[in-house]
Formats: C-alpha cells, structure tokens, sequence
C-alpha cells in the first residue's frame, strides 16, 4: 500500500508535513521521504530506509533544515520517493501511491519509441513513480500529462506533484484510495488518511472524486480536472487497513466496524449463552469485536495484547533465523481471559489462514474451552488486482480456494465458483465445513457480503468487492 | 520507573535478552543497555539511549556481535546502565530498578570514610546503580552486600547482579516492585514483567518474596535469603502502570482493571439510560472502561485512538517550540462516535488534572454532549515516595490537594487532611464538587478505596495505598 | 576535477574497487560511490557523502555486502556518481570525470525535442553524469553514444560506463585527462591515477589514446574507438595536481617536478650562496624544492609540515565562524628551520595569490630573514575552460592580470596581453616586480614556459598550455 | 603511547581544545575523548572510538554543543578516556599518558584493603585511568594524591586533572614523556606536542620539568610541586615518533633530524660516488634522509609515496583476510626513481626487521641495483619498560637479539650481551653482517649512541637510552 501527505501553507510547512506524513507510518514498511519548495532555497529532499527504525527517528534531524511553504511527503512500501526530476514541464517533486500491473509493457514502449532514460534503480528494478513521471512528461503540460498517466496504468494511481506554482493532487481514476483536502487559516493539506490533520488544526474541506485533479496553493484549491461518475472504492479499507479514526467518502472506519461487527451478531445462529467473551484480533478485528459484544450483550475482552511500544511496524531484525519466531511476539496472551473460556473471536477476514490459525491454536493451549471464528468479511476468492494492497496475494494461496478445489477434486475456476458465492448454496457451507474443520475451529460463520456493504452504506456499485464475488 | 530482565540458559541467551528486555521498553524512556557474560569473551556490555529511537532499532546491530549464556538488560528512566565494576567481589555486572531518597547522605557517608570514586556521573550526578554497588561491595559477599545496600537505602532497590557463576537476583525489601522467574528447558528467566518471557518459550516458575534474592543458572534456581513475611507491592502496579498482560503476585492486571471497572458500574448512581457509551483513555483505561461497560450494559467504544506506528514512548523532537503541541498529538478523536453523545470515560486515576481536562475539552468542542469522569482510583493526596513511580509529583501539583485548600482557605496538611479520605464525608463530597467544577466535567465519581482494592484480591495490608490515604 | 576506477576479474572485485577508488581521494571532496555488478544479484550501488568523513570510513561497511567481478568507482568534486540508469540500451552504471560548459544548451536542446526526464537533482541542478547518459542514450549504441556525447560537450568527458557484458572505458577527445589500463592474472582495470593499482598487484598494461574507447572484461580490453591524432593533455597534471606516483603518458610526476625544478636552479640568477635552505610548499611544492635544491647545491629543508593524520581533503568543520582559521591550521612551521634563515620557497604556481602571502608573511614573523619565491610554473594568465580544475578560477581574481591592469590603468585583454606573455620584455619584469612588491618577497622569479614543459618532454604541441599563454 | 592538551581561557575554549586534541591524533588510534567544564553546565564529556574514523568526524557534531572555559582532552592508545569521578576531592576530570608495569599488584593492593569498586572495564580489564585516579583518591588531598600515584606506579605516568578551580597538570617522575605550557592573552593551555597549540596562537610559555605539577587557570600557571633533578626523557621522542614540527626540552625534532643524518653521513664509510639518491623511509626517516643528502651532496629523492589522503593512523578494514595486505598499501613507489638506482636508505630505527625487509625487497622487485640501509639509531637490544611505546616489543622478536642467538648457539642475555654494545668490537661487526645478510641489504651500517645523542644535544645522562645500552 503505501501513503502520503501534502500541505501548502501561507508559513512553513515542515512542522505539518513531518506529522502529516508520519500518521502514514501503519500504511507502509519500506522508504519514506519528504520534499520541500522554498522560494529561496528551490527543492530540498530527503528520503530514509524505514525497515527498521521510525519514521520520526528517521527524519527527526532532517526537520531541523528543511523549510518551504509547500512540501510532499510519502511513506512507501516499495519504491524510494518522492523523487525530484527535470523534464520540459520544468522542475518538479512527484510521490505516488497505486499500482502498476503493466509495467513491463509501459516501459518497453517507452523506451521504444523514444531516448529517455530511468535513472532510479534498485536492485535492477525501475522505480514506479519515476514510470509515472515519465508517462506524465509524454504529454504538453501536467494536467494532459496526469490523466494520461492514469489511462495508460492498470491498476490505479494517486499522485501527488509538487512544482513552484503548487501542488498538483490526482486521486487515481475510479477512486480506489481516498484523497481528501483539509484546510485551516494558514493554508491547505491533502492526505489519504483523513485522520492525518486532524491534530495539526486542519478541518474538512473536501473529498477529491475519483480521477478528479487539483492544484493547492496556501490560497485555494482549484479543480483542474473534473471527477469522473464511476466510482470503485476499495471495501477493505473500512474492514481492514484504514486507519480508525479516519473516514472515507465521510464515512468513518470504527463506526462502520461496529455496524459490521452488530450485523454479523444479528445474524448469528449462536446464542449469546454460548460464549463467554468476544473478541477482536488486534487491530482490525477490534472495533468489529466491540460492535458484536455491544450488540449480543456478551462481554467483550482482550485475551490478546499487542505489544506496540517499540513494534512499529514489521520490524524484521538481522537475526535471519528466528524470523518465524519473532513475527508471532506481536500479540501476547492474557491467560486469566482465556482459561476455560469460550470465546467468540473476530477477524476482519480470513487469507490463507496461517496466522489465525496459530492464533486459535494458542487460545487452546492457553486453556480456551472453544474458539467461534467470525470474519467480519466474506470468504476471500479472489486476489486483488487493482491497488498494492497486502492482503493480495496469489489466488491459490486463499484458503477457500484451496477448500473448494479439495472438495471438488479438480481445480475451480471462473464461472464454475459460483455456486460458492451464494451463502445460502450448499456448496458455500460445505466450504464453510471444510475451512472450519481444516482450521480447528469450534464454529465458524462469515459475515454476509450484504451485511458488510450495509455497514458501509455507500451505494453497493460504488463499492469495489472483487476479493469476495470477482465483479470488476 | 524502569525494567529488566535476565536470562541464564544451556546455550546462548542473546536472542532472549534482547526481546525480553524489549519488552519493558513502557516502563522507561532514557536509556537501555544490556551485558552478556561468556565463558570465552567475557563480559560485554552495550548501552544506549533511546530517547528518539526505539531499542529494538539501537540494539539490533549489536545483538549480532554478543554472545552469552548469562546475561542481564535494563530499560532506564535515568541512569545509564547496566554498569560492569571490578571489586574484591571480582568483576560482576548490575543493573537496578529502585528509588534511593537518601541519595546524598549515602554518598557523602562512602566518600567521609572511605577513598573509594564514583566514575559514570552524567551531568555532575551520580549513577544510581553505581551507588548500590558501593554500598555491596562494602561487604564481605554478594548476598551480605545485596542486603546491606537494600537496607541503608530508603525508598525500594531490586537488582539483578551478573557474576560468572550466575545471576543473583533481589527483589526490593517490600516487595513494592515484582520480581519473577520464568523457566523452560534451555533454562531460566528473570523479569520485572512477566508477561515478559511468555513468547519466549518461558513459563511462571516462582514469584519473589519481599527481599528474597536467588542465584540463576541455567540448571537451577537457588534462594540465597528468605523472603521477608511483609509485603507492601504498589497497587498502582495493576492500575496505572503495569502492562495489561503481566500478572503480579499472579493476579492479572487485565484482570484486576475489569473487575475494577465493574465495581465503579455497581456502585455507581448514574443510570445506565442516561449514558451512551462508556469510553477509556488509553493505555490504562481501556480495560477499566471494558469492565464497567461489561457490568452496566452500556456499549463500549473508542472515541480517542492512541496513535501507535511510530510514537513509541516519549519521542520529544528538537523542533523546541512545538513539544506542548506534540505532547497532545497522540490522540486522535473519532468524531462519529462523539459528536451528540453522552460519554462516561474513564481514566486510571486524576493527578494534577490537565491533561484530563484537555481531554475532555477537546470531546466538548467534538461535539459531545455530555463527558461524565470516572477515575478507577480514589483521589490521590500524598506523592509517592517508595518507588520511581512517574505519577508521583510535588503534592501540591495534585489536583485534589489544591481544591483542598482552596476549600479551606489555607494549606491543609497532615491528620487536617482526614476528613477528605472518607467517602461518605461532607468534605469529600465537597473536594469532589470542586474538582468537578474547576475540570468542567459533567459529573464526577472516583473509585472508593475498598472497591478498588477488592479488586486486586489480595490482603489490604500487603498493597500499599500510600497516595491515596497516606498510610505508610 | 574528480578521479575514477573500474575493475574486471574473473572473481570478485570489491576489494580492488575500494581500495583503487581509495586511492583518487585527493582528487574530490564531496562525494564517492561505488558500483558492483554480478551475475545472480545484478547491480549493487553505494554512495557517501564524503566531505567530513574520508572515503574509507564511509565505505567501509558497505564493502562486507557488496559483491561483484565488474565495477566501476569513482570520487567526485560535484554530483553524486556513479548512476545506475535503464534505458533501450538496458540497464547500466556510469560514472564520469570531466567538465560541461554548455550544460544549459544540452538540457534545452534535449527537453525541447523530446520527452526525456532528469531525475538526479540536487538543489534544482541536473547531474552532470546523468546528462552526459542522456546524450550516449541519444544513439542507437552505446559506443556512437558515448562519441555522441563526446563530440556533442564543450569541455570535457571521460567516462566509465558498467554494462553486464563488460565495462565501457572512454577517455576524453583530447585526452585532457589521463586513462589508463592495469592488468593482472584475474583480470583488468581502469585508472584515472596509475599509482593506483600498483600496490594492487596490476601491471602497467595500456594507455588510452585522446577519443579512445575501449570494452574491459576479466578476459580481454578490446578498442571499439581509436584514438583520435590530436592530444592536448593538461600540463598541470604533472605541475600541481597529479599525485607524486602517478605517471601520466608514461611520464612520471615525481621524476618531472626534480627536473623542472632543476631547471628553475639552473637558469635561476640568485647564487646558491645567498641563500641557507630550499624549501616547498606541501604538498606539490615539495618535489620541485627537491629538484632545485639537488641541482643548486642548497640544503633542502622542511620549514613547515602539512599535518595529515586527521586532516584529509578539506574538512570543513561546523563552526562556522572560524573557517578561514581553520583552513590556515594544516601547515605547522618549524622555528628552528626558519629563524635567521634566507629561505627559497618553492611553489607549483601562484594563482590569486592570497594563500602564498600568507605562508610568506608567516615565515617573516617567524623569524625568516629573506623569502625568495620560485613559482615552477609562469605567471598564470588565463582561467582553464577545458577541464574541471581546481585552480581555475574567474580571470580578474588571477593576480598577474590585477597587476597587469593597475599598470597599465586599464583593463587589458586579448592580444593586449601579448608583450606579458614574453618573458624577455620589459613588460613581464614589471609585471613580476609589480607582483613581488605587492607581496612582499625578497626576489621572485617564475619558471620559464620552456624550461617547465622540458622537464615534462612530451611534444610541445601534445601538452594544453592555455593556463599560460592562451593558447587554445 | 597517546597525547593531550588541556585550555584555561577567560572565554570558552572548545575550540582550541578541540583542534589541540587533534593535534595528537598521531599518537594514539584507539579512543579521544574531551571533558569540558563550565560554571553554569557543569562537567560535560565525550568520548568516541576512532579506529576507523579520524578525531575530527567524530567529535565534529559534539563541539557544536559542548562548551567551557577550562578542558582536557587525550588521543588514547588503550583505554577510553578521559573520565568524569567524584571521590572526596569532589568532582573532576581525568586523563593520563603513561605505562604501568604493576597494574595487578596496585590493583590487588587496592581492593584488599578497601571496598573501592573499578568501574570503566572495557573487555574485563580495568581502565588505567581509573585506576590512577583511584590511587590519587587515597589521598588527603589532589597534590598528595598525584604524588602517590606517580610514587606507586612503575613505569611512567602524566596526567591531566581537571576540576572546577582549574586543571592540574603533572609530568611523570623522570620527565620520560613532555608536557609544555603555552600562552595567550586569552589564558593557557598544556600539551604533549609543543607544535599543537602553535596555529592556535599561543606562543612557548614553560616547560614542566621531571615530576612538576602545576595548576592552570585562566589567569595563572602556579607550581604546586617543584620539578625533580633527575630526568630521563625517551631519546626515541626525537628519532622516532615525535611530531616534527614538535620540540622537547626546546630541542627541535626536524632540526635533530637533521644533524642525526648529518652525523650518520660524516662517519660513513660509503663514498657518496658509490650511491645516486638518499631516501627516508616516511615519515620520521624523511627528515633524517635530508640531513644525509645535505651533508654528503648525494641528491635527496621520494623512490616511496606515503599515500596520506584517507589513511589516517591505522586504519584496519573489516576485511579481515586482507590485514595483511592491506598494511603494505600505505607506500606508493616512485618506480622512475627506483629502476636502476644505488639507493641508501634511512629508516629511524630496525626493530622485528620485517617492515624494513619488504619495501627492501620491493625496491629490489623494481628495479633499484642496491639497496645500502642506514638506521638513524643504534641496534635495538631490549625493549622499552618506562612509556607506552609501539617499538616496545618481546625482546626476542627485536632482530639484533635474534641474531645475536643464533651467532652463538644459545640465548644470551644480562652481561653477556655486553660486546654487542661495543660498535668497534668484532662481535658488533658480526652481528651487523648478520643482520644485513639476512636482511638482504647491499649495506648495513647503524649510527653510533654517541652521534644519535649528540643530534639531541642535551646532557647525556638525561636522556633514556635503555632501548640501546639497557642502562636504567
């Protein structure tokens, strides 16, 4: 995934693009950077290796020199950004965060066809805001250049170009990743986490529609290119990886949590009787567990802690050999809660089933009496193929995929799964069956795809739900 | 306050060390350091400060060059540590967590007497470990010394002492800091937490008494001194400061800090109707808040999310001007969930008051409707003064204390101050009215004493409850 | 200026690379890199910043990970070097020594036609090196690029450029700058310095011609472009800024300055018994003082010393109110050699002059008695617009031509300055008293332009004199 | 062995401490460290490893934010320093240039007697420093304490003592290492190397004699113990390792140089028809060579470079197979000035005979026709006990000894080594021939004790020639 932050502002923006940026920090893993337009000083940029260590630590003395009145900052889980280039449109900074499926065949005909050249390499692999730059320098002036960045991609694109004059703020074509604009006295920000500006004294101003462009000075925000009327925005990012106290399209993440998490209570065969306490797989699965517990009445607890005071992130230390090992040390167990209990435990889904599965087997052999899963999602049955979003991943590594081709002793594909969409089929619960038996749950029922969407309440074909019923 | 953790194992016990120590990382903000001791290298020692930096990112390049099968690590509130000293004891490694209120007479008693140095002074200061060890090595053995040092001090001294035949561990005298061993086949543990040592493979092995010291090898642990029979272990331990998972004296704090809250639900007088969630602030809060909404039926929710990725502890960036500024930027409000309702929230405890206020002004200016308070302990009168605890402050920084003599129009001190412990007092209800007014809360209800301390389940006379009821 | 090293074994190369592009510190001061190629893990780029940390401290660490049996390295006086660059050429790495005079054309000429970006910015300046890629990426193939961009830059380019199949190594269209080959079992490389591969086990193998191209593989070099018939390589190479060890077109720096100091003794008219010792300013003083001082009979001797052991390049320490302190505080005087002395200093040219004055005036108040300056080359007259070199500098700053204009009341350019050019005439003696007045030494004396391009005994025509005479 | 400088100045002196510390970067590769202290600050210290990073980079950014008017600092060869102590002399400062042949017995002494703890241990070893400063703290007061320590200690020991009343400054017993004092309007400073406060404005103020220690303030230099009469400074200051710009006891190091070489060439028995250049081996044979070349008219030529631009001191690369190696790469050969030549080369002193052996062997390998060797200073025959000394070695791996052994079948020692002493005996000639013979030099011809000491000029029973004769 990936994100990112912009401000313009009538004063230095340092202060507020160090803070904008860094409540990016759950968003990526990898590289961070920021880059600063003063009219005296020009461009000043500054990029870090976030693996392990901070963003804050990172920066911190960076903050130090750096000034501008406009400035972008990124944090990223793949390339290095943002980068400052020089093409005809002049001198200008560029972040992006989306995904690029063709970009072998944008950068052979790139380079076809013309003499340019791509300089930031790593590890032999061309960088892909440095592609996007270049697709954005094919064309007469940034506007023409940014739309036609975003029609050449698939995928999706959101970008954010810094030049002398402003900065430019593209939300990728069918909206697939928010883009909102806050505003206070001094200027204007953009951020994909709304969340983001909140604590900096910046209000809402305005959601950016999907493909719609901008320009932000520290005196307006003037829409260059008009939004579009198709919209596809990702689900999962009120499920899973948005952060709670954001909103997207004004519709705030914990909120539509608790809603999801008190449809799949409504609609549960299991009677509050049955279970002792509900509970949420840190993060995500939190805010779903306190909407069930509201809802059914069950106490909620945390037989799980995260421990967070210096796990940012993925941290993935030099000690090669214990990396399993130390991937599992995140979540710590409180025995008192587990022992001799049944717990209803909420996961915002279920991929390839690894990682609950160890998780539930823990609760076992901490004492747990039973272990009722609820995924505030449907089953997962396809990959992700339009943003770089980490719970995508190759089809066959899905654990429902895995169940339906065991049942059915063949490989299933296209049209042949749909019996396997219809939660009322008998085909879905023998995949229930099978994924709960496979996994060692006591019990185990999804959440219904229309109980999820309700609890977003935006219109159903605004709402991207490839990973559960491949609709593109 | 500050933390640590030992490891003695059959192999090398780098890897346990480091994560162990890790996780006391909440309880110190200054430094960190570790000391292994291997029968080939010797001892090696590595410390750092991790004011702007997590450990895990400043001790990760060093944990590939040490190598051990004893070792000892320290997360510091103040002084740099372990120390590695050479005496008539030989040369062992030490590292405390404690309080020495009589600092100066100790010092000036060793220097009148003896031509002994005290050589790791930060900023004209002496290191509090190097002093016990002074005081240890006046004697003629580890244990005699251990004693002595624990004696002369006034305040609370637990050590953890690394010589090559093994790792003497001591609890402070009172007990008012836990101390645990853990075990599994490779060997054994010590930890301050012991939550500490559960994803490593460890399980409860023994709890320290009062003063007990033991000697840790990686084939035994062996009690050198008896536990003393009282016993006064900080009850704040499961209130404030203690890490949710951890248990002390086998009592979990999730635990405590459930029935905590569902006895401030019970004995409340608000009417479950007249509320709309029940919230906590984070950390300490949550579980507080679980417990009274579990008790009242009132729905629990997240009006503030405490912001993790990259805030690890006290970050304080150098950009000066703004710390008061960055201190508030932790929270971030969810304003769905605010916005028109009627909000009880709690809070572990009141101290001086502002950061509670800010708070609570920042749900009003939300948009909330009400914000009833309700502390899970009772109001806190007296600083304390047996451990290095950071809610002890100057009693005349505390809020209760201030309304107090606002009230009486003059400073209220000692047995003056006995009519604002008892609950049912007209003077209590009085202080609590002040508070209430001058915080601008709706309604305001603290925790009663007993309420609080049947919660934890042990024999009153074994917790201390000094701040709030000055009782030594 | 700036220096470069390439290396091709048939193992790896990493240590030759460090240790060769080491060896070309004292020809940059701002930043270094390296580039490694190897068949499974493909590039592998580092680069420092090196202007307050020497070369080796910098890449020290890196070198333990890199690996590889092609590489190029480079130190660098302005842009960060080398690049690793993709294009229809594919992917390649390229480092560069040269100077570009008409950069700003060959930007606008390449943005105005096409589509290309700059992407290596620092402050808003393009890097050179990328540029000259955007050239060789002009054409169809890498070796009429590299010619392209050769033919198309005013000044100019050697070039190193690492492909997979091998490494490209072109040396300048004058040969301006030396390039040259070592061979050894495993393999080959590439040197701006000769001494630098000495001690490394290689040979004396090829010198490239002015233009030539060459491919190097751990097998073979073989030609791809002849050298052109016109050489005009710079003579202050030898003078000034070559290192002592080095020999450039075969010819020895060390072995040139003995004989062109040998030349200024003997056409000098100061008899050796009017003065006591022969002295050189360090570091390229040194050998033509020695030169002189074994022709004359004098006693040479070392009234100052260059202190070394931590001063490497130009430190520029933080505190900024002292650098021109600071950069007076290499030399250190040695009282006894100077006191009561009549000193020949000896300097490898004076170009504003200022720094010359102030060793002169420190020996004064040190005690000398008489400072006679013996400059080993002739009043520079002209600034370098061929190569990036130090000492070249704006015209008006060079102090025979400020002392040309005072006496003559005019500013004097052209064939104006014809008679000053002659050491014969009138006009050059006034000139050089007007220079030794204004400086204050005992007697000055240059060398003679022939008597110094003697001493290097290349053709006349086949060395640039324009520093001197003009002469393009 | 290692270095320091102490300044007292009315105004802050971070500065000069700064660039006088840096100064004596020659003498140590290990630690630096400086302490500062400052009325309102207190003490302030830093202290780095500069193994493989010179003095500068690393303390670069301390200075920034360090300042005093009254500091030490050391370049150590051992043990980190200086260090911070409070004892009964309240709190200072210390740092310490000596040797200490007793360290178990004091350290012993120490802790049976009393309960004093050593806390600096680097790798189980206590730091001298500290325990320096622990036999000083026996004492009543700081005056006593120093004379107690010099008293106690074999071998030898200068110290610098920094407290808030100013900085006590003592030379070891017999004057074996240099301690000077310099002035400026603005105060004082002390220095081992009389050259490093001479860029800094200070001008030769006193010099402390044998035992003297003195107290320096801002204001004053006042002797606080009268120097000793008997003195033995090390004669190998001059031959050897002393900085040339630097003077002992008034004597010039370079100005020495000079007339040791002069005297080696009066005596020689080679006609300097019979040789083409004289060479030093760099850097302390270079000044030796040219007082050779100038007495004898031979020409003074450089056949080797000392590349200086990133080898500060010892620099040890982590690739550890190549140390070896990479020792060798310090000199650079001239081979123009090799190839052919009768070279008589000079090195100060043949100590295991190895180092002199290779480039011997290298000069041959280029070209050179012979190769006549001419030590500065007598045969070596015991090793150095009273100063921290890198030609210190095992006796038996001094060549001469070797070869003594082998010429009379057995290991000779004491009295029996006493007509290898006698230059005009034939059992001197014998192991002279043997020396060459196995060294592989054209010639071998040593100069005599007496012409060595009558370069220095000082009476001869104060200098220390135990190295030589073996006389205490």
């Amino acid at each position: 995934m990936g994100g990112f932050f912009a401000s313009a502002l009538k004063e230095d923006c340092v202060f507020d693009l160090f803070f904008g940026t860094d409540y990016h920090s759950h968003l990526g893993t990898r590289r961070a950077g920021m880059v600063l337009y003063d009219t005296m000083k020009g461009f000043d940029r500054s990029i870090h290796n976030i693996e392990n260590s901070p963003f804050r630590t990172k920066f911190d003395s960076d903050v130090q020199h750096m000034k501008g009145n406009l400035g972008i900052g990124v944090i990223s889980d793949y390339e290095p950004q943002p980068l400052t280039l020089r093409s005809h449109h002049g001198t200008f900074a560029i972040a992006t965060v989306g995904r690029i499926n063709n970009r072998t065949e944008l950068v052979n005909g790139i380079l076809s066809e013309r003499s340019t050249q791509f300089t930031e390499m790593s590890g032999g692999e061309i960088n892909n805001t440095e592609l996007v730059a270049a697709l954005i320098n094919e064309k007469e002036n940034l506007i023409e250049g940014i739309r036609y960045a975003q029609e050449m991609i698939d995928g999706s694109m959101s970008i954010l170009l810094l030049t002398p004059k402003g900065i430019y703020c593209a939300r990728d074509k069918y909206g697939r990743t928010p883009l909102v604009i806050g505003r206070k006295e001094e200027g204007f920000c953009a951020s994909f986490e709304s969340f983001a500006y909140l604590n900096l004294g910046y209000v809402d101003y305005k959601i950016l529609g999907p493909g719609e462009i901008v320009i932000m000075t520290p005196e307006a925000v003037t829409t260059l290119a008009a939004p579009g009327t198709e919209m596809k925005i990702c689900t999962f990012l009120w499920v899973y990886y948005g952060y709670p106290a954001s909103s997207y399209e004004g519709i705030s993440v914990e909120g539509m949590r608790h809603r999801c998490g008190a449809n799949l209570a409504k609609h549960d065969e299991i009677s509050p009787d049955d279970i002792d306490v509900v509970a949420g797989v840190p993060d995500s699965g939190v805010a779903h567990a306190i909407g069930y517990a509201n809802e059914s009445g069950v106490p909620y607890s945390r037989p799980f802690i995260k421990y967070t005071p210096t796990w940012p992130r993925s941290f993935m230390p030099t000690i090669q050999s214990k990396r399993d090992f130390i991937a599992r040390m995140k979540l710590i167990p409180v025995h008192e809660l587990i022992k001799g209990r049944r717990i209803l435990l909420i996961d915002d889904s279920i991929v390839r089933g690894t990682q609950l599965r160890e998780k539930v087997d823990f609760l076992y052999r901490s004492g747990a009496k039973e272990v009722h899963i609820r995924p505030s999602c449907p089953p997962i049955l396809f990959g992700c193929k339009y943003i770089s979003f980490s719970r995508s991943t190759s089809e066959m590594e899905l654990v429902a995929r895995r169940i339906i081709d065991d049942l059915e002793g063949r490989h299933v594909e296209g049209d042949d799964l749909a019996p396997y969409l219809d939660p009322d089929s008998e085909e879905y619960a023998r995949m229930i069956e099978g994924i709960r038996r496979q996994q060692g749950f006591t019990t185990l029922r999804y959440n219904r795809l229309d109980d999820m969407l309700d609890s977003v309440g935006l219109p159903k074909e605004n709402l991207c739900t490839y990973c559960w019923n491949g609709k593109e």
